[in-house]
């Protein structure tokens, strides 16, 4: 390899990991990293996948364009030496424990998170500085960062005026778990290298994102990514596909009336490449909000019963669970995501049509699901 | 002990630790906790104090009222046991890498820094959530978190207003390091906690502290405080004292318009006692700035000046180095400070008797100060 433009994935063997190398292998040189804790956090709470992908170096599909290297983010000599010898112009950095429940657990998943996280991040960014600070790093960051503001929710920096003088800054964001909060503190630190040290950075706030099939990986005939649709790490939609293809109501938290910005999967691959193709000016923070459609958890089950007509499934019913988390209902939403429409997303929908397909995808796989992961177990109120 | 209200002092071996002790040790139980790390950081950088106080337990004024305990704050389950036996009322949390320049020298000190700043906050608030979330926690902010913006500074929390409508929560913060950084991040971690654990929180945003003597180590008789003046850990005060009394020059980093509010030590020991008697309420992060006097360097040089003149001391010249930290110069500077004053904080000036007496006692231990380590060797320009 080396021919083409390199590019590494920090995160290779994740969920969105695994189908970003597949977008790009095909014309860019792709080194793939991860140490596969993800598996080991799945195993610890029994999360579980739809799919069964092998671990990444051994999945159908890698191989080609591809060098995997098993890494430790946190590892700051190791990160430096194979930056340093691939010399990525990208470096995609996925490699952060995702689930809001998982933090919430304890301690020591706390403080695992905050570690891996904010402590890989801070290794990334020296790794990044010592070798070479032109390397654009693209982080990805979550809309639930911002919370549910009574305003509008800007993409990242905001004026306001404050005793009649105005300034720029970074929205202030309230997270509503641990984990969402520790992508706060990421962000604060890759800004202050941004300013301190030139860094480039793109800043992905990514709504929940769905599906598991994406063009790529249907085109090479690769193993598919994970679906996770257990409590822990299994986003609302996706969870929601597994509960109504195995015949098991939908558990909606509280009233139902939370409000995200939601995104397809093949959308959110493309949402990278963008801006992979637009890349953050030296010492730079670029913040996109990357969301294509806002949905009420109501809203959703609509779809999802909407889709179960299309595919011939039963309908679900929805049972309504306390809310254990500590989030607002009834609130207000309004996040804006003009900067990657303008840079050339198409948005997919959640249409009737595409649920329909994620629900016959599931429902083939239907013997497969444990509907013992579905209740949610981890409490985060007082 | 144990027949009086407890209080916990984290970093009670540190530059404001030890005055704190002091202050309460006559009608509290006090409960010190160290584990010398600041001690090793001054070590591994070479940095140098004008005093001399041996380790916490073995000064002149330890042991009357006040236990002991070599404990890393890191360490949650040690954490755990010594609140639950000690079961205080106010947990005073000075256990932080407190130095910019520290943690700017590279990725050990900066991973160090944020293993003990945050890891640190983090392992406090779980083992205060696993024991009593009712316990107050104070925790020592900088005014440094703001940085400089055209904004007036508020005291954490603001109103704004984005598109027409509005929202409260705290200002944004942009640190002029990565230690003050480290500060943000922990402020957030915390107040997280308290908006989903109801966590008793209370912010001390402190202005760069001066001096050293306390009339509680004068009362006592007590061995007195490090009186820090090298370039790592000397705050602009105390280094400019240290130079002057052994006829050095004032080192300026840049044109000296720096602005910042200072305050003295024995104000900034008051401002932590009424941050004691006025508590947090359940779930509230309530931020105090804590500062008496805005000046700017080429303002506090000229004090020290007038400061000689009173002391007889012969007047130190002005040296102008280049700035290789990354901070603005001519900037405005206006920050509230109204809330400790309301609640009876008496300030403290920088008046030319007092500046005289640092410089007294600075010139009474002059042989001590080793020139070699006022000027700054670590950049943090890219």
């Amino acid at each position: 390899m080396m021919s083409k433009d390199v590019v590494m994935v920090l995160g290779a063997d994740g969920y969105i990991g695994w189908p970003m190398c597949m977008r790009l292998a095909d014309h860019m040189d792709v080194v793939a990293v991860d140490n596969f804790s993800k598996r080991r956090w799945a195993l610890e709470v029994g999360a579980k996948s739809l799919t069964d992908p092998p671990p990444f170096p051994k999945r159908r599909g890698a191989g080609v364009g591809i060098d995997f290297l098993e890494v430790d983010v946190q590892e700051v000599g190791a990160l430096r030496d194979i930056i340093r010898s691939y010399r990525p112009s990208t470096i995609i950095h996925f490699a952060e424990q995702p689930s809001g429940p998982y933090s919430m657990i304890g301690h020591a998943q706390a403080s695992e998170t905050l570690a891996n996280n904010v402590g890989g991040t801070l290794a990334l960014a020296h790794a990044v500085m010592d070798v070479d600070p032109g390397i654009h790093i693209i982080k990805l960051g979550t809309m639930g960062e911002y919370g549910t503001p009574n305003t509008d929710i800007p993409e990242g920096f905001f004026w306001y005026t404050y005793n009649g003088r105005s300034e720029r800054r970074l929205y202030p964001r309230e997270a509503g778990s641990f984990y969402h909060t520790t992508k706060i503190l990421d962000t604060d630190l890759l800004w202050f290298y941004c300013r301190t040290r030139g860094l480039r950075v793109t800043d992905i706030m990514q709504g929940p994102v769905y599906g598991h099939r994406t063009s790529d990986i249907v085109a090479n005939n690769a193993d598919p990514t994970q679906f996770w649709y257990d409590a822990v790490f299994g986003t609302v939609i996706n969870r929601f596909i597994a509960q109504a293809a195995s015949g098991h109501p939908l558990t909606v938290y509280g009233d139902g009336s939370q409000i995200r910005g939601y995104i397809y999967i093949e959308d959110s691959i493309d949402c990278l490449q963008i801006a992979m193709e637009n890349p953050a000016d030296e010492g730079e923070l670029q913040v996109f909000n990357q969301w294509t459609e806002e949905l009420s958890v109501l809203e959703i089950a609509e779809r999802v019963a909407a889709g179960c007509r299309v595919a011939g499934i039963p309908e679900p019913p929805i049972e309504h669970l306390p809310n254990i988390r500590r989030e607002q209902e009834g609130h207000r939403y309004r996040a804006e995501n003009k900067k990657l429409l303008d840079l050339g997303l198409i948005p997919t929908l959640l249409t009737d049509s595409l649920m329909a397909q994620m629900l016959e995808d599931a429902y083939a796989l239907r013997d497969r699901i444990d509907p013992s992961v579905f209740r949610p177990t981890i409490e985060w109120r007082p």
